[in-house]
């Protein structure tokens, strides 16, 4: 199904009526409203105006779309953060932020809290019954803007108050955290501070706890809007729009409370802020890396256990990333179909309409400020035409999982060792891999359930608990774990048995020494597979199996031991484009290479194709199959899906 | 005529008469003093110490030389900052900037403004009537240091009151700002901050408000000024010396309130600042780029309304750029015919004599520190009797206009899109295509007459206001507008008909997309004048005309409507290069493609001819030509000037 | 002598024994011990825990190691913090930093200086007649983490004083500082503010004033320390650990309070850091350029007036580098051998067990965490083996001196006047040209004797103070002053008869301009020496000799006057390649250029060598030399050491 994202509160009444039958012509089914209205739905304290919302409402409703109603507090009123300036965060530096953009809140702040639930409750009560409010999404785009991180007085009470109830004994956390070490050591929670400003770097094991402290705060945040929502609205959806490529909070704790997960898929944006060669930058300028969209589809349909929506689909060009170029034609409906084959529930764009003033007016919507249709609009009505004469099948699970661990992004900012490592790279280079040999993939948190996979790929997972031990081990396919793996303990210390830990359970090896590596240098590792030259990371590791590569000075570069793999070394494009066609081979899976920026997801006898390239593409489909959109021969930017026989 | 910059100050009294013989023995006339010497004429509060200054202008009267003579404002005294640190500026990230430098105060500070009064007026009371002070220059460099724009709390107030006066009605900034978006409403001015730490990026009415704000405190705080200088000291002239490339300041408006402009010329530092591909860099390292002083010549002729001075001259290597090479021989004296040439009346060195002490120890001046002569002082002295044998004729009204707008500037500046939009780039990229074709050009603000010109060049007017546009539609000769010209309406808002706006009036265009482009991707035009791959920019427009460009995918790039232009991409080199030439002869002029780095200038029926580069060059006189410096030959660095028969 | 870095306090008393007498096996005879150890030595404020300690040294001293105690206050415990939070350095930027890491206190605090007196008096107290401790350490790396200066009111206070010490008179202050130039005069000692913050650059010579007090407080700190050890513990022998490429602390007025000086040598990270071509950062990246550890330990010889530790020495990859590769095999032997060829009596390892938890978890030592050696421990014991069987002759005097001053690189720091000019590389440069020709070098401080060098290279030396111009003028060898020497006079000021100021005593030179070159601009200079492209810096200098270098335009670039050498420019490496033999054998020497990595010192009749490359390269040792360690031939990495017949 298709949504978009409306904004009543910019646009006289007179217009809504419009729009709403406008939404319908496009086959729109869903909008989504409300999120930063705050302001205008209680312009004084105490005083509220519920009446325009109430007829924007019967106006969309009386149109049969179905609206999912943002709870506004990403956004508090002037008048609120001027009676209470202690809800303001302060940053990194120190310094108390300020009004006039959004997100100016701590998560902590406990009159916040208190007017958040005011506001949610209210919103709640009134639209419980609405019969066009299906659901409610809360807040929005919880981090945006390097907001997780606060460090404010009331930030640093309730990171004391995490820590004692954490570590019961404050000389836990002094061994948890080593303060033996630089003469760190507290007498009591209540000396601990927040770690910022500190003279040389501080503590790594008091960083994690704080980035962890303050991606639970975030959590229990939300938690408190989903409580009220579902006491006073009981029976609708709640979600939240999540973003990507964002690592400060872990989506997978936060969805726990969610009725389902979404996200906001900008990839025009997201590839200009990517680390990518030059050349792949200039091709997929226009189009976005192939892989870009794909992954957090993969990512959040397993933070939403299944479930998830694009809640913000890119119309056309944006206006926050470094440069802003049109989407090449087609995109549009590429996106949103590629979102469908992965399993998007809804994708709603952003917006309907641009917004002619303020901060995002050179974002584009479906439609021009001046109400005329944007080229998105006919894309977007191209694929809801499409749509409804295709029943798809539902989504299988993949062939393939990726391990991915918010936690380990916090680990490598915490201490790369090394300027060029970067988790979120790593993890895309794996990613990106599988799929360009027309791999399905699921993304799976550390310790869920692997069973099913005939492959499963952790590009490293730093902090390896006993439950995700416990799932590698019941894993029935063929396992690799990257470099670094199980080089951490829960407390940020180097394992007693040296990494990689508790892996050494399963896989019997022994890191006794590892270097990251300038740009300057490179270590060439060979065997059957290949002669490559390895950047970034290396390790020395002991162990008895013969290693499938070999460094130079005879040191193994890739282990086995049975089903398990083990890379001692950041993988370059070369070794990925070897080493994962043989795995998947020996997985018993039969990858397929595909040319450029081809791209395939099958939903059960289904199979789509997107061309990404601005090339002609040939879609690899079996003689007979059944063409349901395009064809064998995928121009630039095309679409095609056919059924196997 | 010649002038200096002098410090009596900085020297013992015995050298000033030597010095004084020096300058007149030079064929200096004007001598500029006293614009920092606050400390010296007041140094404890309330107890002043005129005397040295009485007989420094005595010194300087017996030797027949005028002064000009300095507001000492730019450098409040310690005790002063001691007994109201509020005068002290608050910068953008919030700290209280300290004493110790220049520049430390806040131009809407009322103390600051009262102790500005009280020692600009003892000082015109002081020197009314001295017979060899004939004129004043207020402050110096205002905003130099980045201090246009201060964020303190006397600030904030001052900002409320001028947005209460500019919008008198809360909601008419509400509506003006678009505050429906992200909740930003206001309920009285009272609580509008000022637009800096915000957590998301603030509003963009907002900030131009402030930006506007800003300038005009300038504005007042010179005026202030300006207003005692006339009270009590009637009949001398009052100036002030602007900078190059900067533009947080309205030249324009600030300069109504003086009898003329003048700028500070540094060729070679701000070559050093501007972005220039490497092989122009390392070309003109030495000379300057040959199109920087002459633009800033044309700009603040036109800020002075026809009148305007070099008030510091570079004289040799300076001290504030990242790298300081030394002038090629002969630079100095081209900079100054090359002012003269473009109408300066008088060409002011800085300084007469290279200070041996404190922050500008390294930059040179006329003189060593030692007392002897430097090479600056023999170019300025054969300048000097060159000038005294020839009578230059008036300057003439250029063939061509270029539409300069400093709010453009702040436009790009809050919102450029993309990150190689630089509106100053822009403008100079026209200029400088203009002057290597030899044309004479008049820098216009927008709303000036512009019906005596052939062709007139708008290199991007965002903001379109009505006494503009009559301007433009008076126009007798041709009209070329640049990309996203009345693309914003007075409030920063897109126009409801999309841009470009009002200028639609003129020219039947729709803007029905924008994007910017990053590095690795360009577009293609092309059309009769060549085949063009163009960055940074690029529109889509509806419009009836025939395109002169087209891209590739068929839209057009430049537009035609009669004696109107609309160029819809960012020019690339070789676009300028062969449109240009194209729309001059167009215009019924001559174009002459000028080799590297040669340029000429006119005063009547003498040309100028300027030789910026390493090559002998060869002037483009008529045969019968008289010289009356120099020769059809130019070597590197060389001037000459021809009378046309 | 081998020693070793020690934490006790972050193992288990259960591994002592078996660390100490692993110590003792591996031949190692110091161990420093307890730097950090504050928050454990007195865990409650006046609550001592010396036990722990008592322990360890006592399970030291059994197997026959000698300790060297540190003295704790470079880690003050949290509860010394909270209880006074003044000790908090301020930074640059305003801001009052925090607990949490190390070195966060303020040098001048007094509180801090009395919690100093009171806890190095007790550690002195109780371990003065402890037959294990042999000396002391004071603090740790003074500096570190940019800790020097700080900006705190106790600090302004501090200065004020000084300042008063220094000049008597504010007038005094006003004439050196050149307060006249923008108003900056002082009434009183108490107006001066710490120069930071300021709305354009601070004056110069308040700069240089302020970073010599900043320097001066820190020796005046460890005066403190000092003279409590010497009073309380006498007998034992004081030092402290200096850093590598750090100017912001004079170590040879701080030494002189010390016994003799110690520093820590990191080459791979030094590298990491350094400005180097591409190419040798690459060659480099697993050894450290050739010269890094040799020119500190030339440089802290010197400090120690010849007599120096390493005290730490990197026994493996690091933590802190941007990039931290794994030294080559060897390298740590290499490394040990070298700073032993140069004079250090005692070289120790940091650290001997890698610690697994907190911030340096990352850093290797000579043994894994888990207890078991690294390669470093491997390397180490064969250097202890090697060195048991050899006496070391005494060093002896080198026969060139490079003259090295804190002084300028605070100079350059504060006007650079181009953005190439560094200090440390101009010195790094002159040092690393004199050793590629196999010359030993001695480092000496401006004002030393020089009357025994047949070479005398001095980089540059911007403030020549008289007894640094007896000490040139007695100079019997040749002398080579660089680019900008004498351009200053002590208040920072440019000397009244024109750089080289005094130097123009002993060459009749007189620099008329100077000029700093982009990086695409070159000069070029020729003449019998050859020809040469020069960047970053070229003088006009006018004087009677003939030039041995002239520019294109004829000014020279290259001056003699009997033995004195001045150079007008920045050096290029091919013109030290030039310029340095062609001097050596001017002053009777006999240059060897060595191939590649290759690097000699001597030691009386004995030569060691050192292969820094990846190629094997010869020893150029006599026919008839008796080789002690290694061979003629020389693998990478290796050492060899030969006795002349």
């Amino acid at each position: 199904m298709l949504g978009v994202c409306y904004y009543p509160e910019h646009w006289p009444k007179e217009r809504w009526k419009e729009d709403a039958q406008r939404m319908r012509a496009l086959g729109l089914s869903y909008v989504r409203v409300g999120e930063f209205a705050w302001a205008l739905l209680e312009p004084e304290p105490g005083r509220y105006a519920w009446d325009w919302l109430d007829e924007a409402l019967e106006t969309l409703a009386q149109e049969g779309l179905k609206v999912v109603l943002g709870t506004p507090t990403a956004t508090p009123p002037k008048w609120l953060v001027d009676r209470h300036p202690e809800i303001l965060p302060v940053d990194r530096e120190g310094r108390r932020r300020r009004f006039g953009g959004r997100r100016h809140y701590c998560f902590s702040s406990p009159v916040y809290r208190e007017e958040t639930a005011r506001i949610v409750r209210l919103l709640a009560e009134r639209y419980a019954s609405h019969p066009a409010v299906v659901g409610f999404q809360t807040d929005n785009e919880y981090g945006c803007h390097d907001t997780v991180r606060c460090y404010c007085p009331r930030c640093r009470e309730a990171f004391q108050a995490w820590l004692e109830a954490r570590y019961q004994e404050v000389e836990a956390l002094n061994r948890a955290w080593g303060t033996a070490f630089w003469s760190q050591r507290y007498r009591s929670f209540r000396e601990v501070d927040l770690p910022h400003l500190t003279v040389a770097e501080p503590n790594p094991s008091h960083l994690l706890d704080y980035y962890r402290f303050a991606s639970d705060q975030v959590r229990a945040y939300n938690r408190l809007q989903v409580d009220l929502l579902r006491a006073h609205a009981p029976g609708k959806f709640i979600t939240h729009n999540f973003m990507g490529f964002f690592t400060d909070l872990d989506p997978f704790a936060l969805a726990e409370d969610l009725d389902f997960a979404s996200w906001d898929s900008y990839p025009l944006g997201f590839t200009e802020l990517m680390p990518l060669p030059e050349e792949e930058r200039r091709l997929y300028a226009r189009t976005g890396h192939p892989d870009v969209a794909a992954f957090h589809h993969d990512l959040y349909r397993a933070v939403g256990r299944g479930r998830f929506w694009v809640m913000e689909q890119q119309p056309g060009p944006v206006n926050w990333a470094p440069h802003n170029p049109s989407p090449a034609p087609g995109m549009v409906r590429l996106w949103t179909w590629e979102a469908l084959a992965h399993g998007a529930e809804v994708v709603s764009y952003f917006r309907f309409r641009q917004v002619p003033f303020a901060q995002e007016q050179m974002h584009a919507g479906l439609h021009l400020p001046d109400g005329t249709p944007d080229r998105g609009a006919e894309e977007a009505r191209r694929v809801a035409e499409e749509l409804a004469r295709l029943a798809l099948p539902p989504l299988e699970p993949a062939p393939v999982a990726l391990v991915y661990d918010p936690e380990a992004a916090w680990v490598y900012e915490i201490q790369p060792q090394g300027a060029g490592w970067r988790y979120l790279e790593l993890v895309y280079a794996f990613y990106s891999g599988l799929r360009r040999l027309g791999l399905d993939v699921d993304v799976r948190p550390p310790g869920a359930p692997l069973e099913g996979y005939a492959l499963v790929v952790v590009p490293s997972l730093p902090i390896l608990r006993p439950e995700a031990l416990e799932a590698f081990q019941k894993a029935r396919g063929l396992v690799l774990f990257g470099p670094r793996t199980g080089s951490k303990t829960e407390h940020f210390q180097i394992p007693p048995d040296l990494p990689p830990g508790p892996l050494q359970a399963l896989l019997p090896l022994r890191v006794v020494r590892v270097e990251s590596l300038p740009p300057s240098l490179e270590e060439v590792a060979e065997g059957p597979l290949g002669r490559f030259a390895l950047g970034v990371w290396r390790e020395w590791v002991e162990g008895r199996a013969e290693p499938l590569l070999r460094f130079a000075d005879g040191w193994g570069a890739l282990f086995r031991e049975g089903r398990r793999f083990y890379l001692a070394a950041w993988p370059s494009p070369d070794l990925l484009a070897a080493l994962l066609p043989w795995l998947a081979r020996e997985a018993g899976l039969k990858p397929l290479p595909l040319p450029g920026g081809l791209r395939l997801r099958r939903r059960g006898r289904w199979t789509f194709a997107f061309n990404y390239g601005p090339e002609e593409a040939e879609a690899p489909a079996p003689r007979e199959a059944r063409f349901l959109l395009g064809a064998r021969r995928l121009p630039p930017y095309e679409v095609a899906l056919w059924e196997e026989a």
